[in-house]
């Protein structure tokens, strides 16, 4: 059985925002049963997980003598080493590879910014004009995908380990009121967070983070 | 014969920063031939273009009856489709694919925050004080890739397809005093820029600039 690494303690306390969700959310949807190891912030940059993760950062996969990191590419393993996330023909599943690439490499750092701005820089004189042109360009690059994504349900076709990847990253804007600005972007996440895979996953990561607060407590 | 898009007229004034090099590298170094359709600005972001790269750049990819999007899985498809830039054994392939990603959503999109303050906060009183911040986490981010590389010649094993990523994505780094603060990840980009599908695809995309730069005077 894989095992994934995933926060002990997440910071986003159980939104299902860390990047363990879409690797849990793959497994799922494709029926593969998991083992999970938590690390705590201080055993994440230990020798031993940087083995795992050359950053210090979750989630990793290992299973057999294989062990990678990056969680675009876990998925893909998962998608490619099983049935039910990547189309069968050729040129339909380069173009679900694509998508791949655009969420993590074309919208999520547009969309991270906005995070570490409000992360890392809140106490800057700076902050509230660097924030609006960190939106803008967020905005910028959802009007796109927006126009893009049109009518349909999903990003090509069928449901794939693109829009796992695609879902997740636009939640991070959930929080914002960028996400409700695109109508057909809002849907496309609802419909994503639909899916009965999708509820196994999010409820395993919040069944972490409630057993830690229970302990701590 | 694939053909690709690229800048009519490369902002980089052809340094090879451009995102169709990883992909002409990628075709030199499996030797298959291509062509390329250049598009203007105007051009970009026209409905012809977007169909094929719905943010308006480039490059795009389009053979037979598939078109795809983002160099990192136009890198990956040539991979996939040729000898030569992926392991054959398949857990030192998923390997190479979970560093193609690091490239492109763990390294990249920290350096090219430094481009987009430098090229759009510019003008901003903040602007080095901003600088600096960006500038320690792409520090931050070297160091644990100079760690993880070490003496290695390449990323993981034999040279492949997260090497024509990740080189080209140090590239970045060429003009800023940082990528000599780590001697070994200076070495690796160097080892890239000295194969012979690096310099051929190099001298490509540079005649491309040099005829333009002609053709205006």
């Amino acid at each position: 059985m894989p095992t994934i690494t995933a926060f002990a303690a997440s910071p986003d306390r159980g939104q299902g925002l860390a990047r363990d969700m879409p690797v849990r959310w793959a497994f799922e949807e494709v029926g593969q049963p998991y083992d999970v190891r938590l690390v705590s912030f201080a055993e994440m940059k230990e020798p031993a997980h940087r083995a795992r993760q050359p950053f210090g950062q979750i989630p990793s996969y290992e299973e057999g003598g294989l062990t990678i990191f990056e969680s675009g590419a876990i998925v893909l393993h998962i998608a490619q080493t099983h049935a039910g996330l990547l189309p069968a023909d050729p040129n339909a599943r380069a173009r679900a590879i694509a998508w791949m690439f655009c969420a993590v490499s074309s919208v999520e750092p547009v969309v991270v910014q906005r995070e570490t701005a409000i992360f890392l820089e809140r106490d800057k004189p700076w902050h509230a004009e660097r924030l609006a042109i960190v939106e803008d360009r967020i905005r910028a690059r959802m009007a796109e995908l927006s126009n893009e994504l049109g009518a349909k349900d999903w990003l090509d076709g069928d449901f794939s380990a693109a829009d796992v990847l695609m879902v997740q990253v636009l939640r991070r804007l959930a929080s914002s009121p960028i996400l409700a600005e695109f109508p057909n972007l809002a849907a496309y996440v609802a419909r994503g967070q639909a899916r009965p895979a999708y509820k196994r996953a999010f409820a395993a990561q919040l069944a972490v983070f409630e057993a830690q607060q229970k302990k701590a407590s």
